[in-house]
């Protein structure tokens, strides 16, 4: 079974599919489905019905998986157990947004010419519509590819229940490969897929030196103080100004990036002038393009996120705090193992502050991909088919805990297939999307689904 | 004039005074003279006239004087020009209390037999009675020595109007020595006369690299992050753990103790264990108590009371912060000015943090008064007549602006006899004073001001 995905009748689908593709984008940004707050529950379950009935209605089967959060939506558009199967992952749950900082109201999507103003438009609910369409089309067109459905709805709080969640469903959802569209391109004009995603590790460190504050006049000297303590133990931890890592050991796993990949990225239209302004910084800790490319990409971090304790209101209070905790994370990248940092961080602890308290939270394991091969080539041919355009093979920064569990569960290959630009807004205020996006996207999708059919 | 103190006259004035001193001192306290609390500035006013009451109704002069601030109540026993002159400095203001803390009402004062219990018992209203009541019997006596009083309104909050009062009132309160009664014995069997006091200069550093918080997924390692560039800098200042000031020049002009005094302090009866205990603190810098008096009583301090920027709430938030403020303080000793240090931190903030903004709050410069010679002997005489008791000098880790601003206005020796012991809560929950110390007191004082008309 050969099936040719046809130029002009793609086309012509794509443009008569644009109403209703708009109509249910608009009805699903319209549900406020913020996971990070338990007000929208209901928006959260309404959310799961209408992506389940969407399924239903485009021929898909469909199913709404409880968890012990918020519900899973999985669905298939089925050929049969002779052909491939290609898991798509998305979801539809969204950030927060302040009606106040925003343009027009961010859970009613404004249709502005080509651009859909709205949270969720972007990320991920706009990308979503596109995959599902394009499913549809390669369905109705029989291209031979079973294309199965997880919309989470978690994964803005850092997906709690998708192991458990996946565990329980893994027969359900066995894979030949599994295609997440919710990353974001270089640029504009540069494609981008992700295929390294960094790990994480958080840590809690708290020093106790006292049942209350002092006065610095009387005890001062004498009295410890758990400040400068945990400020000379953050030093003994990183430079702050390089950001180096001094602990011993904890670069000993970090695998060597070859060249080839390094020379990509420094090619990949990475701008660091482009980066510092859009995050509003004053200035960046290097100027490289090489150095910061690998600075956000594939070295790991330490960074202090907030320390507390002693006095934090205005001016200066002249008090000996009794305590200091120090709320600290790594980045990790392969082949840096949570448990292992952890191991390793405990004990330096230990040693330099050894009536400190430390609790490592929950970590991250980091994700590599493959970028050579047969999806990685699926995915650029999809790309130059659908854009016209060579896509850089890049890494995130960032770090998704549901890859790592679908990498663990469905040992099936990963590909980051994103539709969303820079300056769509990804968590930010006045979040969008476009047609043009939406529309190539469905034709990159198709393409992809058809490209896997011949990965038999 | 020879006036010599007769014990038994003495010892029946102190019986026959008692309820008048408690009365009194019930009036003072029940004022809740908060000087901190702008809520009381009426119970201030009304404070100041009754104290100026009091010394009228005494025999003494008295005048409220207007400040920017609060005013200072000033008085005087005056016997005539040709005889010396003592100020008395005490101050009426007192701190805050919270009566859901405290087993009585703060500020009702409270009769335990001979133990006095509320806000301002011990700091520094009853030690101001004693002290008035022996400059009245002195008076009475014919005691050749003129005493003026000062009474402060601002002490607990860092006598902001002081200067500018002593400025415009320097003649009228032009004497030959003054006297202090603020301070607090080493332990109940050991009184104590405080000759040094250490100084303060207060900084804020601030540390900006952006205007919003960042993703330190997106962007960390490449972003700078201002909270671990503050741990490494405070570092480079301090050495955490033993105190160990690190910037160049800082201990340039410390003057060294001579093996005299340092003997002094460590036979003063300082003791280690109860110091921490009565602190709450679980452990110090040091065991030994020559390190120990030399920590609090005549070295500086660099401490950091609050560091405040980046993520302050539960767990961790993975942000890369955009700003840092450490708020830090140095408690300095004599030779150091609180302007050359401040020359020298924002020189060395310039070197290692270019882009921080320092603020130099004001300081105060270190005290350090005579504890040899003809006041230190009257103070040494005076402690062994009324409490038979040989009292101990030695230095105190705080700072009094008031004091460092008479010795340079008034340019006459101070001496500090005080009352409180550490039992009486100063700044705690269920202040108290007693019967014993106050009733000791006004024969010490009375002692100490016939010993000046002696230093004639």
């Amino acid at each position: 079974m050969t099936v040719e995905v046809q130029q002009d009748r793609l086309t012509e689908y794509i443009s008569s599919i644009r109403p209703t593709y708009e109509a249910k984008l608009k009805e699903l940004v319209d549900l406020p489905s913020v996971s990070m707050d338990p007000e929208h529950n209901k928006d959260i379950r309404r959310t799961a019905e209408l992506a389940a009935a969407l399924l239903k209605s485009l021929g898909a089967t469909s199913e709404i998986i409880e968890t012990k959060g918020q519900p899973v939506v999985i669905g298939e558009f089925k050929v049969g157990p002779d052909y491939p199967t290609v898991l798509v992952y998305n979801h539809l749950d969204v950030q927060p947004a302040d009606i106040n900082e925003w343009k027009s109201p961010p859970f009613e999507m404004k249709l502005e010419g080509d651009k859909y103003l709205g949270r969720g438009t972007t990320d991920d609910k706009g990308p979503a519509l596109s995959v599902l369409y394009a499913a549809k089309y390669a369905f109705d067109q029989k291209i031979p590819v079973n294309i199965k459905f997880v919309w989470e709805l978690e994964e803005e709080i850092g997906s709690p229940s998708f192991y458990d969640f996946l565990k329980a469903n893994k027969d359900k959802l066995k894979t030949d490969s599994v295609v997440v569209s919710d990353t974001i391109w270089i640029s504009k004009d540069q494609p981008a897929v992700s295929f390294g995603l960094r790990g994480l590790q958080p840590f809690l460190v708290q020093l106790t030196t006292g049942a209350k504050d002092v006065h610095s006049g009387e005890t001062g000297g004498l009295a410890r103080n758990p400040i400068t303590e945990m400020a000379s133990f953050i030093a003994e931890c990183v430079d702050g100004k390089t950001g180096k890592v001094k602990i011993p050991g904890f670069y000993d796993k970090v695998r060597e990036v070859d060249i080839d990949e390094l020379e990509g990225y420094v090619k990949s239209g990475f701008d660091i002038e482009h980066f510092r302004t859009a995050r509003d910084l004053h200035s960046l800790r290097t100027k490289d393009v090489r150095d910061a490319v690998n600075r956000v990409w594939t070295q790991p971090t330490f960074e202090v996120h907030g320390i507390t304790g002693g006095y934090n209101g205005p001016g200066v209070k002249t008090i000996v705090p009794h305590k200091a905790e120090a709320k600290i994370s790594m980045r990790l990248v392969p082949d840096q193992e949570p448990e292992e940092i952890i191991k390793l961080f405990t004990a330096f602890v230990k040693e330099k502050l050894p009536d400190a308290v430390v609790e490592a939270k929950s970590g991250l394991k980091p994700y590599l991909g493959p970028r050579e091969g047969k999806f990685p080539d699926a995915a650029r041919k999809a790309f130059q088919l659908a854009f016209n355009k060579e896509a850089v093979f890049v890494r995130e920064g960032g770090s998704i805990g549901a890859v790592v569990t679908m990498q663990e569960l469905l040992g099936a290959p990963i590909m980051f297939l994103g539709l969303s630009l820079p300056e769509h807004g990804y968590h930010a205020i006045n979040e969008n999307f476009d047609w043009g996006q939406a529309s190539s996207g469905i034709k990159l999708f198709v393409h992809y689904f058809k490209l896997l059919s011949d990965i038999h």
